[in-house]
Order: C-alpha cells, then sequence, then structure tokens
C-alpha cells in the first residue's frame, strides 16, 4: 500500500507545478490537429511527435507509430509490477467553423474567468480530449518527479482518429493485440463528471447503428397535378416506415428488438434512484416536459439502459422556400439505433434492413448505406478496478464517486473488449457545458487541476 | 350562320401568313418576363406593352392596366353583337435555369426538327403561354384581315403572374366584375391535347389547398446518446402524421374528406373509357406498375376526378453528407390536397389542421402556414358553348374532339366561377413532351399553326 506520506507529497508535486502543467497542455493546444481536414495532416503528426517527445521525458518507450491516416502514440512505461493499466484519449480535435462564433483564437489557449467566477481554458481541445488526456500525463509526471517511477505499470495508447470516423484504430489494435492486450484494464478520459461536486465512472455506454435508406418510386420527379393519386409517393412511403418503427407506448417496433435486453440490476436501479437526477429540469433546459421513451420506466433509464431508435434525418421532395407541387422520386433518412448490453449490432442492422423492404410497394425500390456498428459496453460493476478507482475519485473530491451509464457511444470500449479482452473504466472531468465540437470551447482549468489529483490518487489506489 | 366559304377564307389566311405570325411569336418570346424575378419586371411591363400595340393594330380598345404586381392587358374588341367571349392567357414565363442545360438561347426563339421529324419552336414560353396565347391573337388577325371584323364579341385578359402565384389577378377581376363579367363564356388557353391526332376541351380541373407544416420539439438540436428515448425527435412525430393522412387502401383519412366529391356521372364514365387510356403505359413511362390511389378505380378516374393528398417536400435533422447523431429541434412539410368539385378549400385546411394539431405531443408545437387554396372546376357537360367548341375543334383536327379532365389546378378558372360567375372552357395545343418549366421547352410548329386555325373555327361555330 502506498503511504499516506507518498501520495501527500506527489499531490504537493502537483500543486506546485500547476502552472507548468498549464503551459505544457498549451503547447499542445496550438497545434492544430484536426484530423477530418487533410490540409492539417502534418499538425496531427506534430501532435503525436510532441507527446512522443514529452512521454520520452519521462522515462516511457513511446513512439508515434504509422497508419493509414494518423499515427496512433504507443507507450509504455519501464516494467513496475502490480496492476497494468492502459490509458486512451485522443489528440485530434474538431474542426472550428464557424470561426466568427470563436471570441479568441481557437488555437491559442486563453485562461479566463467565466459569468460564474470559474477559471476556464479556452481553445480548440481544451475538453475534448487534449486537455483530458493531459490530466493523466501530468499525473505521470508528477509520480515520477516525487517519487521516481509510477506506482503500477502504465501503457498508453493516443489516437489521431477520433474525431473522423476512428477507421484505422480497430486493425492497430488486431496489428499489436499481444502487446497491448498485456494490460489489465483500459482508461479512457474522455468524458463528464456527474455534477461539479461529483466524480463518476461510467460504466455503461449505448452502442450505436447507423443506416441510410434511399427509397425510390418513379424514375424522375412529377408533377402532383398530373400524378396526384396514381404515383406512389415515397415521401409517403418513408413516412409509413418511419411511423411503424415507434409504437404508441414509446417502444421500438423491430421484430427481437429487446430479445437480448436485460433488465438491469435491483442494485444499479437502487444507486441510480440515489443519483436524484432531475427529469423535470432534463427535459425542461431544452424547452419539453414529456418523456418520449418506453413508458414506466425513468428517463434515466431509458437513456443509460434501453436502447433507442432515432430519426437524425430525413428527406425528400421541394424544401426550399415557396411551394412546388412534385412527387419526388426519391426520399431519404438517416437512422441510427442506440443499443444497450447483450444486442449485436448487426443483428439489429439485419432486422432493420428487412423490416424497411417489407414495407416498400413492390414497383418501388431502397438502398442501405451503412453508417457504423458498435456494440454497448458494460463494466461489471463487482470489479475491483472499479472498486479502486471509485475509492480513488472518492478521495479527491470528498464526496462519494457514482457509477453512471452513458446515452452516448463510444466504439473504442467496444474494440477493447473485442480485440484486446480488457474491460473499461471510463474516468474523465469534462463538465456537459464545455461546448465541446462548438465554438468556444473550455475546460474548466478546476477539472485540469483536479483531474491530474484524480489520477494521481486513482493509480495509487490500483498500487494497493 | 358563318359561310363556308368565309371560313375558308380565314383559314387561307392564316397559312399564307404562317411564317410572319411565327415572327410576331419570336419577337414576344424574346421579352424576357420572368415574372418571379423582381430584376425583370421591366421586361414584364415591355411584354405587355408589346401584346397592347398588336391588339390596338388589330382594332383592340387596349390597355396594360397597373396591379400591384405586373399589369393586367385587358382588351375588347369594338361590340359585334352575338356571343361574348373572355379569353385568357399569360405572357409571363418560368425562370430559365438551369441554363447549362438548355442547347440554344432561350431567349433566342429558334425553329428546329426534332428527332422525329417535327418542327418545333425551342424558347422559353414558346408553350407556357406565349405560343398557346398568340394561336388566339394571330387568329383574330387572320378573322380581321379576311372579313374586316370578328365574327363574336372578344374580349381579352391576359396576366403576368401565373408563374408567380397570380396573387393580384383575384383583386384585378373583383374591381372590375362588370366590365369582365360582361362576357358568356371564359376562354382558357393554357392545356393539352389529349394525343397529337385529338384536340379536347378540358372540362374538370382539380382545386388546390397547399399547406406548410413545421413541428417544433425541444428548443435546440440535440445529441442523440444523450436525449435519445428522452426526447421527442420531431421526425418521428412529422412522419406519424403524414403516414397517418392515407389508409392502406389508398384513401385520404381526414374525416369529412370525401363528403362532398360526387361520383362521375355514368356518361362521362363511359366517355372515359372510350379514351382507352392506357394506364401501364402512363405508369410505366415513370418507371411504375402500381397505383396508388384508392382501389377499385381507374387511374384516370383517381387523377381528374378523386381528390388526393401529396406530400410534396419533408425535412428534418441532418441530411447532408455522412452522418450526424442530431435529435433535431424542427421538422417539416409541405403537403399539398387535390379538390374535385364540390370541396371546399377551407373546409379541407380546416380538417387538416386539426388532424395535425391532434397529433402534436402536449410539450411540442406547429405552425402552418398556407400556400394558396382554389376549388376544383367543372363546366356543365350539356352547355352550348361547349358544344359548339368541340364542334369547331374536331372540324379542323379531323377526329372527334374529346371532353378530358385534368389533375392540375388553373385557379383562374375557379376565379371566372366565383368573381365574373362565367363558365370556362380549355382548350389548349400543347403537349406532354413540350418540357415545360424546364430547359429547351418548345411547341410544335403544329400547334401553333394548327391552334390559331382551331381558334378561327371555334369563333365560326359561336357564331353560328
Amino acid at each position: 500500500m502506498t503511504a499516506p506520506t507518498t501520495l501527500d507529497s506527489v499531490l504537493a508535486q502537483v500543486d506546485q507545478n500547476l502552472e507548468q502543467s498549464l503551459n505544457r497542455l498549451y503547447e499542445l493546444l496550438r497545434i492544430k490537429s484536426i484530423s477530418t481536414d487533410p490540409a492539417y495532416a502534418s499538425e496531427c503528426q506534430r501532435a503525436a511527435d510532441w507527446i512522443v517527445s514529452e512521454l520520452s521525458g519521462l522515462g516511457f518507450d513511446a513512439a508515434a507509430r504509422p497508419t493509414p491516416g494518423h499515427p496512433v502514440v504507443v507507450a509504455h512505461a519501464p516494467p513496475a509490477g502490480g496492476t497494468h493499466v492502459l490509458f486512451y484519449a485522443h489528440y485530434d480535435v474538431q474542426p472550428i467553423d464557424p470561426l466568427n462564433l470563436w471570441h479568441t483564437d481557437p488555437f491559442e489557449p486563453q485562461l479566463k474567468t467565466d459569468s460564474n467566477g470559474r477559471k476556464i481554458i479556452v481553445a480548440r481541445g481544451a475538453s475534448d480530449d487534449k486537455g483530458q488526456m493531459m490530466t493523466f500525463i501530468e499525473a505521470c509526471r508528477a509520480w515520477k518527479a516525487a517519487t521516481g517511477s509510477l506506482p503500477v505499470q502504465v501503457s498508453l495508447m493516443l489516437e489521431g482518429e477520433e474525431e473522423s470516423g476512428g477507421k484505422n484504430l480497430p486493425a492497430f489494435m488486431e496489428a499489436n493485440r499481444d502487446e497491448l492486450g498485456a494490460a489489465d484494464i483500459a482508461l479512457i478520459c474522455d468524458t463528464d463528471m456527474w455534477d461539479r461536486q461529483t466524480p463518476s465512472v461510467t460504466t455503461m455506454l449505448r452502442g450505436l447503428v447507423g443506416e441510410e435508406i434511399e427509397i425510390t418510386c418513379a424514375n424522375k420527379d412529377l408533377h402532383s397535378g398530373m400524378f396526384g393519386n396514381a404515383a406512389r409517393n415515397p415521401n409517403q412511403v418513408l413516412a409509413e416506415i418511419v411511423a411503424s418503427l415507434r409504437a404508441p407506448d414509446g417502444s421500438v417496433t423491430l421484430p427481437g428488438f429487446y430479445d437480448d435486453v436485460a433488465e438491469i440490476s435491483p442494485e444499479l436501479k437502487a444507486q441510480w434512484q440515489g443519483l436524484e437526477f432531475d427529469e423535470k429540469q432534463f427535459l425542461g433546459d431544452v424547452g419539453l416536459s414529456q418523456p418520449a421513451g418506453e413508458q414506466g420506466r425513468s428517463v434515466l433509464e431509458t437513456i443509460w439502459a434501453r436502447p433507442t431508435c432515432e430519426i437524425n434525418g430525413m428527406s425528400g421532395g421541394y424544401t426550399g422556400d415557396g411551394f412546388k407541387t412534385v412527387i419526388p422520386s426519391k426520399a431519404s433518412a438517416k437512422i441510427s439505433f442506440r443499443l444497450v448490453s447483450g444486442m449485436q449490432p448487426e443483428k439489429i442492422r439485419a432486422a432493420f434492413r428487412k423490416h424497411v423492404q417489407d414495407r416498400i410497394p413492390a414497383d418501388c425500390s431502397v438502398t442501405f448505406t451503412p453508417h457504423g456498428g458498435s456494440p454497448a459496453i458494460t463494466v461489471p460493476s463487482e470489479g475491483i478496478h472499479l472498486r479502486q478507482a471509485l475509492d480513488g475519485l472518492s478521495g479527491e473530491w470528498g464526496k462519494q464517486a457514482v457509477i453512471t451509464g452513458s446515452g452516448g457511444s463510444i466504439p473504442v470500449a467496444g474494440d477493447f473488449k473485442k480485440i484486446l479482452d480488457l474491460d473499461t473504466l471510463l474516468i474523465g472531468f469534462a463538465h456537459v457545458d464545455d461546448q465541446i465540437h462548438s465554438p468556444n470551447e473550455k475546460y474548466d482549468l478546476e477539472s485540469f487541476h483536479r483531474g491530474i489529483r484524480s489520477w494521481v490518487r486513482v493509480l495509487a489506489t490500483f498500487a494497493a
């Protein structure tokens, strides 16, 4: 067990060097590593090289390994024994447009004070995900500075394509399965705290199946005066298909959709009730008052532990100003399913396609375009690493850390399980108001500072 | 009765002067009277002035009368007694884009030979509606040249806003009700022949009610991971509303929708059967094989004599390339109803709005924007003017003229009845392949030449 005095000295190290830590984060934030835009490919390489240099300076065996896209940084600390953690984050960022809505240069980080008097770091990537990534690296630095080594075995895998589809990472993990899979547990730092006082470990993430359908009826656009009633209208066909996906009780109608969905345990249900999640406020903040999902379940359960089907986009015919009496040839929709533990993406995709195909009139046709498919992930709630992480976080924040789900999807978590057979703990210090993917992205200075301290403590609990 | 020798001399006049008639049409076609684009307002005025000059030269008392939009040309021939006809056409044209698909300058008319060896006049407005308009004016010219006067009393009302909504014409007709309503019958030249051998008088036109709805759920776009299941998705709400508008048997479900719809008479049904309309080919030409309207009725009946509801446009959420997991704040649709005789536009609009409003969740909202409303028109099939017009057309084309319906809507025909208490005969010489509203619009030289001859004969039958 790490003696309290050691831990205290590492934490003191963090506090004393906060300004230098911040300056290092600023250096990284100044690198314009927009992964989706080929014009910034060299900036992505520069970000990877910068990280390699930092990690090498801390004694890691680090390299920016090539992929068909942007490099993956892999780093291993010298052998230390004990729990072996594999830390994941991403060094690429979202594009910055619309640039005119930024109050300061997105790539010139600024320390500001927000309207609540909180210190915030403003820059593209401050929260997502460079700031979060640096909490872990700076925690390692503090351990190294205070004790000369890390308390557990640490490896890192830092990717540069998370914001642009991450298509190359699974193959990279496959190709380096033995090396990466030697870890005991994966850590992902890309999520939020429960609230400003309460740290959390996210153990459930929904999976995702995206599908685009395009329905074709006539072989060209028709005049609705001339053909109205005679010609099948693809907007009508599409609407009937979309409407058929949800029952009046809010459930999804695809045959077999809920077959592999388990009820959450009474313990988890009780714990979630303890979060005192305010449904009224959650919906009220966006102008709504009535939960739309399955009746008889809490909002938290429907977004964390129940699958959904959402129509993300729908279009057909004339959608400009004014009016045009057209019966279009085509109509299309982008539809996504969020999956929970146990559901198989390809089974859901096949059920959806059959459901659609069965509703296409004989003289019409449909094409399907897949947009991603990843299973949900669930970390067993009785694991020792989870308990240790909760302890470490609770120690830092002075409040019991909570176990949360997330309605979103982080495909790499599924790949850790599928390819490397690793469970994942998702620990992050971001907040819902961080404006990620938007202008004026920020990271609370407190998130950065106490995030570093949190990792110092979590690594200590892993070593206990 | 007009003696055959007189008629022959007028027809000979038409044939001898065809080239000059064509040159006059070309002059009008060169005027860029695009009514919807304010940049062409002076061209619309120029077209009106050109027509006034032509009609004045034929002895008409003609003027381009101002409206809040483009002028209406009104012209009266000197008093002649007998049947008084009020001829309607429009001098404005559709925009020309996409310009790159035109093979020649849209405003530099060309006489070409098409792939079937037919002579065609190619220009914007050649068919819709300058070519059709000039068939009547040139028929008047031939009567005047051959006999010194017209065989019946003739007035013209030629508008310049048909292609941009025609918002000012009803008020103009109201304001000049006594003057315009003095006629016995209205003639509209803006329709097709039944086929290249068979002239037709269109006596049934469907009416139109256009509505745009916009459904708002959340007050901003949401992330479908975070809110999927909890937040109402307006795409889903819209799809359910649209789907609810049609029953599986193809009928429209609005309460009371068919209340005022009469069955067509057995005589009309028999006559339509005699047209030997080829449903298979009608649908097959656009890539379809299954009629979409009410079961148990012929395609011709469903497009001419049955109302319909068509979704002309539908959109919500992300519709660009790729995928975005958004739950949009809003979704919208443009929906039109084609009405048949007896149906009241505002009653249908009210029934639709109630149907939609009843399906909007309590915490969501909908706005409605009306886009036009006009009743169907039906000309009594036993009228003397109808019989005379059929005789005149049959005499020119050597084949019995037919009585047809049209699925489309020509609101002015409803206004003739409502405001001026005039029945309307729709007689035109266009063809379905005229590419109206599209690049490379054309009018068959035969339509122009025999159209003029047809009007010469129809005016003669009215004088009989």
